[in-house]
C-alpha cells in the first residue's frame, strides 16, 4: 500500500506528478517558428527538447567555465511559464512586447503557480534556475540564451525564411535582436550562422 | 570570415548543424500515446523533452548511484532513431514487434546514419549513450527506461485511457510489459502509479 501520511513519499510523488502532467500543456503552446520542413508551427515543448540537444551538441563552442548540464536543465525549464502566458515572438509588434515589463510580470506569476505545484524544495530550485535564465547574466544563462536565439535562425534558414518573412524582419533588426545575443554567449556560432542567414536579406545593410 | 579549412571550426559546426536540423524530424514522428488532454497524439520530440523533465523532477526516486545528468542525456537522444524507423508502440501487434530482432536491426542502421552526421568523436559518444540505453543494463539506463515506461501510463490516466483502450490492453499485459520495467528502476514510482492505473482495468486480475 502507498504511504498516505502527510510527509510520506506518496504525497511527494503526487505533487511531482501533478507538476509533470501540468507541464504537458507546453506541447500545445505554439511559437512563431516553424519546423525545419516548414510543415507547421513548432510548439514550445518540442522546441525545449531541440534546445537541450543543441546544448549537448554545441557544448564545445561554449565559453570556458560553462556547465552544460545546468544549461540543459535551464533550457528544459525555460519556457514552462508560457503555459499561462503563451509565447511572445521576439519580432512581434516590431519587437516591443518581448521582455516588456508587462510580459515579465505575467511570466513571474506563471512561474509562481507552475513551479508551486512541486514540493517546496524543488519549487524553489526550479524557480531559481528559471530566474537565472531570465536574468541572463551568469555564464550558463548567457550561453543558454544564445542557443535559444540560434535555433529559430536555423529553423528559418532550413524552412524558407519562416518568421522573418511573416514579420518583415530586416537585416539590422536580425543583427540587433538576435545576432548580438547569439554572439554574446557563442561568438563562433554567430560567425558561422551569420553567413548562412545573410543571403535571406538582400539589398540591406 | 569563417574558417573553411577541412579541420577548421566551421567544418565542425556545419556537421553539428546538419545533425541538429536532421534531428528536427523527430517532431513529426507520432507515438501511440496522446497528450494529457487527449487532444492529439504526442510526437517523439516533445515526448523526449517531457522525459528529460521527468528525470529532473523524479531524481529523488532514483536508486543510489544513478547519474541524473546522464539519464537526461540518454532520454534526449533515445528516440532519434525513430526518424528512420518510426515509433513502434509497445502494445501494437499484441506486443510482438517492440524490441523484435528486425526492429532492433533497423534501429541500429538508423543510429549509424543519424549520429554519423556528427563529427566523429561526437558520433561515437552519442551512439554509445544510445546503445547503453538500448541495452538497459547500467543503472542509468535502467532508470531512464523506467521513466520511458512511466510517462505514457501517466498520459493514459490523464487522458481517459488512451492507448490502453485502442490496443485493448489487459491488466496482466500492463503489469508484464510496463509495470515490471517501471518497478525495476523505480519501485516506489510503480507502487504509486499502479494504484492510479488499477481502476482502468476493472474485473481483471
Amino acid at each position: 500500500m502507498a504511504d498516505l501520511t502527510p510527509d510520506g513519499p506518496s504525497v511527494r510523488i503526487a505533487a511531482q506528478m501533478a507538476f509533470l502532467t501540468e507541464a504537458d500543456r507546453l506541447k500545445s503552446v505554439l511559437r512563431a517558428s516553424k519546423l525545419a520542413d516548414g510543415s507547421r508551427r513548432e510548439n514550445s515543448g518540442e522546441h525545449s527538447w531541440h534546445l537541450a540537444l543543441y546544448a549537448m551538441t554545441l557544448a564545445d563552442h561554449a565559453p570556458e567555465g560553462v556547465d552544460i548540464t545546468r544549461v540543459m536543465r535551464m533550457l528544459i525549464l525555460h519556457d514552462l511559464v508560457e503555459i499561462d502566458t503563451g509565447d511572445v515572438p521576439i519580432h512581434s509588434k516590431n519587437g516591443s512586447v518581448h521582455h516588456s515589463a508587462a510580459t515579465m510580470a505575467a511570466e513571474a506569476r506563471a512561474a509562481e503557480r507552475i513551479f508551486g505545484l512541486l514540493p517546496e524544495d524543488q519549487a524553489a530550485s526550479f524557480r531559481a534556475l528559471w530566474l537565472e535564465f531570465e536574468a541572463g547574466e551568469s555564464p550558463d544563462a548567457v550561453f543558454a540564451r544564445s542557443l535559444d536565439r540560434l535555433q529559430p535562425v536555423m529553423q528559418n534558414i532550413a524552412g524558407g525564411g519562416g518568421s522573418w518573412l511573416e514579420y518583415s524582419v530586416t537585416w539590422p533588426q536580425l543583427k540587433e535582436r538576435v545576432g548580438v545575443k547569439i554572439a554574446r554567449g557563442a561568438p563562433e556560432l554567430w560567425d558561422w550562422v551569420r553567413e548562412k542567414a545573410r543571403p535571406w536579406f538582400p539589398h540591406q545593410d
